[in-house]
């Protein structure tokens, strides 16, 4: 479909330019800064003085806003500038490090495109009007049947009705965010304070750094783990709460991400609980991110039990629950995410906060209807689990061939992966080495363990769902072409002739 | 048509039981915190500690997020409870607080719903992916052409091309912003530090201290003239700023609305262009708020000239720019807002503070497709000066009826009124007590000049778009009939009983 190619490849430049400008700004910055850092450290000027930001133009606080979300965007661009295509544009660059779920677009693009909703959210005059920015009443119902019947009510899933639904979880304590980033900053900014700290089972994802930190200074703290798959023990907590004490850290946040990101793994209940009581003990907040809840790779078995019915709902002033349409419903465009708090002094302050953080009411109408068509939402979700799970077969079928180790995955849009074994050393350097091999030769982009505060180097996570499943095949065989060169040639032999072969994948099937 | 009055009412209920929560918390928490305030003065605690916060659930910067965004917020809403309506609730209340234009409404609305790029903006792809963060690249491109063609080459109005345009104002320098409000927010956070100040020429609108202060912690610093309606002189900047300077504060930038709210005037080009000059020389950024330039009553000879213009688009690094679709489209409920600036460092910060204030890409997709229909917008505007107009017009019929000193409108939403007359002593005290009696007994809530940092007690502004022309007549004669009253009786005299025939307005018709 040459025409389906062409408009990826549109799309692909569109956002190429779109970001274009604030890389190379980024650029210049950074060498200004750092000229400006050593003229700092020679006397000539104090980056930190309100003089110098004065003649800088900007403020202080925009100076820690001026790094990337993530630390490996300016390969992901470089990537976007010419991606594979696999009839027109084979040799391109492959994305895998991007959690988006496009595999499901054309579903729910169908739905949205032609549903009466879409329209009538326009005709209703409520939405040209102020309303109250925790949401429009009608989302806020929505998203409070939505997790009742999806988080909380799961065992009887098909008898949940409205009624019964509302007088589990009120919408009272729902906030509808530009997005579940808009949540977390949210929650960091009105729970915390400047210079406290979050502890998070690491690795884990990039850009919660970012959220946390850009506006609200809160310091990313990593809870190391004897066995990350697990999740964390009381002690393991404990040893990381006191490490931060021992810095001269404030812990105030305890953030875990279930279904986990990147390792695609569901945390036990018993771990879960545990972890509460111990932060409550602590006096320390919980944050569940479960924006991948509904992304699990199996209906039923799959052991996943969302915060808010492991603690019967009894979440108090320090559990609070974030979710969004970004993952499960492979929509991060549409910028909507839902905060879950049942901590009324905080969410009188997020009726004001969000006034910078609304979502357009005729999206939050939509995303209303789609919410509570339960059939819909059944339909959609099934073709989800079967899309994310054909893609996840074409990955670790590779990787079992290639004999590298990975994660099995329960849920979510990626695998975390061991390529230890190809570094002559466990340094980061040497996985730093390793990323920019396959980037240079391989043409394919994963998101490194160091980004993710992995300790142990030569991890990589694997996104399955931003490429199509032919794009993902030539990804893989990439991979494992290079791999392959890896275990047969010394590094000091691994260049642009002695790899050559690897971007033949896809002329050669 | 009591269908459409009953929609009214139901609506008006909805957004009742959406703040209601607010409110009701608001409350019980101005309890706490005044009990809070009185045991720490008597030192039993110190309501800025860590500890007490912890206790208390939410940070210190919580406490800064709890105000309402305007002091007038719950009288408003009082009033939404039991709202008039010319048919069957002519006694209700009348809301001429909210600068909302509702008068256009229907033209937009059908404009919306009816579009084919409303469907096609749920049918790219685009929509439901993660792009940059400073808006869609569609979205920035018709946001240049709209500023490049409606505030720039206003003189050359039916030649713009989209290569001209783009050639003026590039579609790099523009944010996409969830709102006016995230715009200014970012503004600040980025370009200012915490404890800056902010100069405002006063009266101005009650809900800039929220917006610069909720997040960025700016310091709002108002500027007094001696004629408010001519604007800022040189001097009176000076004045100002040596003002903030005594007390200590850093005054770091000076935020310009025009036309202004709440006068509803047109600044002139010099006062303008000598403002800047005068804040460049103090090293202050400027801010310019033209978020009713389209709002003019006449179509020519307004003089309304942006800054844009002004400067011949040389804004520098110091120079911001910020309009919105909520007042000129009376579309505050799509949450969209445009920033202009051509400070590099300060779009790269933007870039990742809007990751929290980013706009729904299916929204952006529509409104680009409508900043560009020349057509439809010349007709909106048209019809929209048309009806505030008409509008405004029976605000001042019977104002000059009631022989009350008024700023003569030339653009906006509200007329700014001289109700000192009535005031048996120039006072605060005296302005709210008028403000209350008008509530109580004329169930009509205006803005009071003191929310609004105005020096004169007795000066109120009342917005006559947010109702129709029909409630609006039944509010002027409500007032009439007050103020008739004040003239001929003793204050003490003022009461239910004596006050009884204003609410029969409508009844009486």
């Amino acid at each position: 479909m040459p025409g389906k190619d062409d408009k990826q490849y549109v799309h692909a430049v569109a956002l190429v330019s779109a970001f274009l400008f604030g890389a190379s700004s980024l650029w210049r910055i950074r060498q200004i800064s750092q000229e400006r850092e050593r003229k700092a450290r020679s006397g000539q000027a104090n980056p930190l003085t309100v003089g110098y930001v004065r003649e800088g133009s900007v403020s202080r606080r925009c100076m820690r806003a001026l790094a990337p979300s993530t630390p490996y965007l300016m390969s992901f661009l470089r990537g976007l500038e010419y991606p594979c295509d696999p009839t027109i544009r084979p040799e391109g660059f492959i994305a895998l490090c991007v959690a988006e779920n496009k595999l499901v677009m054309d579903v729910l693009s169908d739905r949205l495109q032609h549903s009466s909703a879409t329209q009538a959210a326009f005709s209703d005059p409520t939405v040209y009007c102020y309303n109250s920015f925790l949401g429009l009443p009608v989302a806020r119902q929505a998203a409070a049947y939505f997790l009742a019947k999806r988080f909380l009510l799961t065992e009887q899933q098909h008898e949940v009705t409205l009624d019964q639904a509302l007088r589990r979880i009120r919408p009272d304590h729902i906030g509808i965010c530009a997005g579940a980033g808009a949540a977390l900053n949210s929650l960091f900014y009105l729970l915390g304070d400047e210079g406290d700290a979050c502890l998070i089972p690491a690795p884990y994802y990039a850009a919660f750094e970012s959220d946390m930190s850009v506006v609200s200074g809160i310091i990313p703290f990593a809870v190391h783990m004897a066995n990350p798959t697990t999740g964390p023990s009381e002690s393991e907590l404990d040893l990381a709460y006191m490490e931060a004490k021992s810095q001269g850290l404030n812990p105030r946040f305890l953030l875990i991400t279930n279904p986990n990101n990147p390792l695609g793994i569901i945390y036990k209940r018993d771990v879960l609980a545990r972890a509460v009581t111990w932060a409550r003990k602590r006096k320390v907040h919980s944050i569940f991110d479960e924006i991948y809840a509904l992304s699990t790779h199996e209906k039923y078995g799959h052991g996943f039990e969302s915060i808010i019915k492991i603690l019967d709902n009894k979440l108090d002033d320090d559990v609070h629950f974030v979710w969004s349409v970004s993952k499960d419903f492979g929509a991060s465009g549409l910028r909507v995410g839902v905060l879950y708090s049942q901590n009324e002094t905080f969410l009188v302050g997020l009726s004001n906060l969000n006034v910078f953080s609304g979502v357009s009411h005729p999206i939050q109408m939509v995303v209303s209807e789609l919410l509570t068509d339960d059939d819909f939402v059944d339909l959609y979700l099934d073709e989800s689990r079967a899309r994310l799970k054909q893609s996840y077969l074409i990955c670790i079928e590779k990787l079992e061939e290639m004999v590298l180790p990975f994660v099995p995955v329960e849920a979510g849009q990626f695998v975390y992966v061991d390529f230890s074994s190809l570094l002559p050393e466990k340094t980061v350097a040497w996985e730093q080495r390793l990323s920019q091999l396959l980037i240079d030769y391989g043409r394919v982009i994963l998101t490194p363990g160091e980004s993710q505060r992995e300790r142990m180097p030569g991890m990589f996570r694997i996104c399955y769902a931003w490429v199509t499943p032919d794009v993902l095949k030539i990804g893989m065989e990439r991979l494992s072409r290079i791999v392959g060169k890896i275990r047969r040639m010394d590094w000091s032999d691994l260049n642009e002739s002695s790899l050559a072969g690897v971007l033949a994948v896809g002329f050669d099937r």
